[in-house]
């Protein structure tokens, strides 16, 4: 399409946006993150010789002009201007995260990298809240990376999982990279190479003292926790993998406070999601801490959010033009926009979806902000606590109907008389031309 | 724990096994991929200055020896053996895929990058293969890479998909590095940035002739199709990509038939999976190929593969230790092994799992092969187009129950005499000593 664009010289300015059609039945809102990483796509897109030629070869390329090869790609940069709602905030259906105002083969180029950029992040960063929701304070450790599609997934979704209000990582690049506090404990493996589990828990707190955790469930939990406590090892927390949690916390706790190792504590994983945590909060199974893996690199019960890029507004003969499309199920609305956040005794109360160039409703809390102009950012990218620190301050102030991890509300989000004239307008006139 | 074994001196060899615990219940058998990236992962894998430095300043790491910062981390390079089956071949639970026999922080080492390379692509392979199958015959293009988990997953979901037998990819990446066939279509921008469809249509026609593919259901989808038969635009094929897809393709072929234009095919798209591919085919809607894009980037019903990567032996005092772990639910098998396909009537009746040094069973005949030694590999990769072929056949030769769809037949794993008596030795040798 790009070829095309260009092959026709049409490289008037567009303004695409990228939302989320619906949120899965299951979330209530969603979290948005990935936009620094956008960003970093967009300062650095270029193609390289190999690239082009690749693509000059390609069979579909054919008869695309050789000056597109020869002069546009090698050329290339992205000099478009942004707009987003920032890192961390809640979201809901409809509502632009991202809006690109960019000539139009630029603005197309980069769907495909955007799209997959946000919606894994804020999939991951949205499933993160709910978890550290359910665990009601306690610190949730994302272990997720060995389950990541690839590495670079595994990387990116500690650092949503971390805005979404994670305490922390096993996923190293993650804490290299952004910051993230990392942690990790013993595998079973550590058990595993030494010759008795008994061997295995000595070495590793003679090597790591106050800090050690020790994963007990190896061979058999409670000899383990019965050991720990008659060799006093006294490690930071023992880890419960397996097993009926419940039962075994309240078990472990015992054995250790019975052995005065009542500052030991207690750190439970396995499969766990925000629903099997809520119900081990609500047993008063005595856990301090939780680690989190598949559920938040892959999120099984809405594996991706339902997003899309559209182009929304063209500028023809130097006029701007609203576009849509109508296909069934699939209709969208015209017209470049702004969101609008509405609180009612500091609660968000509704969202109004508008134009842009509309005025401010009363009160209303304009969320899309210019994050670059010409290709180059605005400003230096938000430091992750900051974005992690509004998630939990924006999340707060939603209603506890949307909010709750079963069956959440449906968040009211309005559209702006604006909006809804130019909708009524536009599906006129492309009717009438059809 | 690398650190920890450094510390010990714990350098001496051990077996590291990965594996799939347990196929998801939907799946009769999961397709091998990733060992490719396993390998170039293996071969690269260093650390440099800055990583070392900012491991050595972490908390956790305080009590790390010194010379783990300074000595070993510098000079790191994966130096082990790896065995593995071949990319492409279907497996089951409980049979390990990937074999790493290293030094002990070496193997350990490497556990996050292998499990979730092998298992993301296993996973998209397999998906791949069942939407193939669905789609009898009929081309299967992989459209996923916008709902992938960022870039790399986009590139690699689509390698795996070629693997498990899509025709081709719109991943342009995907194409360049590893020759799978690239194709796309228009999207819906391109018809929203032009005045009308027809001059949307006509354009592309224009530059693209007959590779184009047109998208027809931006506005109204039959009056899209009467246009271009009124026009004789004669594209390659239209795409379908939301509506009723068994009336909407029946309609379509109808309007295309009689206006002349009996050679454009027909490609549908849109939320399809093997479920709906299998209906639609049931149904005998005229579809000539299908557009697939989060089924197989993200298998919603199916995100992850439950794979582990455990010790399995180890060499103490000289002496080869098989060891396993008993957590509840959570056993594993000790022993470095071997698995044995065997056919009966050129179709696979079951497999054996064994000890590596066992004989080989009557018939079998073995899947897990050296494929690097020393940290390098034996031979040049398999060309992409003989993985996907290997899949094929592989998959052709599983029995009808174990292939199909809905409610496949648990596929028989044996265990060997040797493999069954050693877990009970063990089990009982580490049950007396705990």
């Amino acid at each position: 399409m790009a070829a095309g664009y260009y092959a026709f010289e049409r490289t008037e300015p567009a303004c695409f946006e990228l939302w989320i059609r619906e949120l899965p039945i299951s979330r209530g809102y969603a979290i948005a993150a990935g936009l620094d990483q956008v960003l970093d796509h967009l300062e650095g897109l270029h193609f390289d010789k190999d690239e082009i030629n690749y693509l000059r070869q390609l069979p579909a390329l054919a008869s695309a002009p050789a000056a597109f090869f020869d002069e546009y790609l090698p050329k290339f940069r992205f000099e478009g201007e942004v707009w987003a709602i920032p890192e961390g905030e809640p979201v809901f259906g409809m509502e632009p995260l991202l809006q690109v105002i960019a000539c139009l083969p630029e603005a197309q180029l980069v769907e495909t990298a955007l799209l997959s950029t946000v919606l894994f992040q804020s999939m991951v960063a949205t499933k993160a809240r709910r978890i550290v929701q359910a665990a009601e304070g306690r610190p949730v450790m994302e272990f997720g990376a060995r389950r990541a599609h690839g590495g670079e997934a595994g990387k990116l979704g500690a650092r949503a999982a971390f805005i979404g209000g994670c305490s922390g990582t096993s996923q190293l690049e993650c804490g290299m990279e952004f910051g993230v506090p990392v942690s990790g404990t013993m595998a079973h493996s550590w058990v595993m190479t030494h010759e008795t589990e008994r061997d295995a828990f000595h070495r590793y707190t003679e090597l790591y003292g106050g800090t050690s955790v020790l994963l007990v469930d190896s061979y058999d939990t409670l000899s383990a926790l019965r050991m720990i406590v008659s060799e006093q090892l006294s490690p930071s927390a023992i880890r419960l993998d397996s097993g009926d949690l419940v039962q075994l916390s309240r078990e472990s706790r015992r054995i250790l406070d019975a052995g005065g190792q009542q500052k030991v504590k207690i750190i439970a994983s396995g499969d766990l999601d925000e629903y099997r945590i809520s119900d081990l909060v609500a047993a008063g199974a005595p856990i301090d801490a939780f680690g989190v893996g598949s559920a938040l690199s892959t999120c099984p019960d809405a594996s991706s959010l339902p997003g899309v890029y559209k182009l929304v507004e063209i500028v023809r003969n130097g006029r701007r033009v609203p576009t849509a499309k109508y296909s069934p199920q699939k209709v969208t609305l015209p017209g470049r926009k702004q969101v609008w956040r509405n609180y009612r005794d500091d609660i968000v109360a509704y969202d109004v979806l508008g134009l842009a160039d509309e005025p401010t409703p009363d009160g209303g809390v304009p969320l899309l902000e210019c994050v670059m102009k010409q290709g180059r950012r605005l400003k230096a990218s938000d430091s992750i606590r900051t974005v992690q620190e509004r998630s939990r301050r924006s999340v707060e102030r939603l209603s506890a109907g949307v909010r709750t991890l079963r069956g959440p509300d449906r968040f009211d989000v309005r559209l702006s008389p604006g909006l809804t004239k130019l909708t009524r307008t536009v599906h006129h006139q492309i009717t009438k031309r059809t």
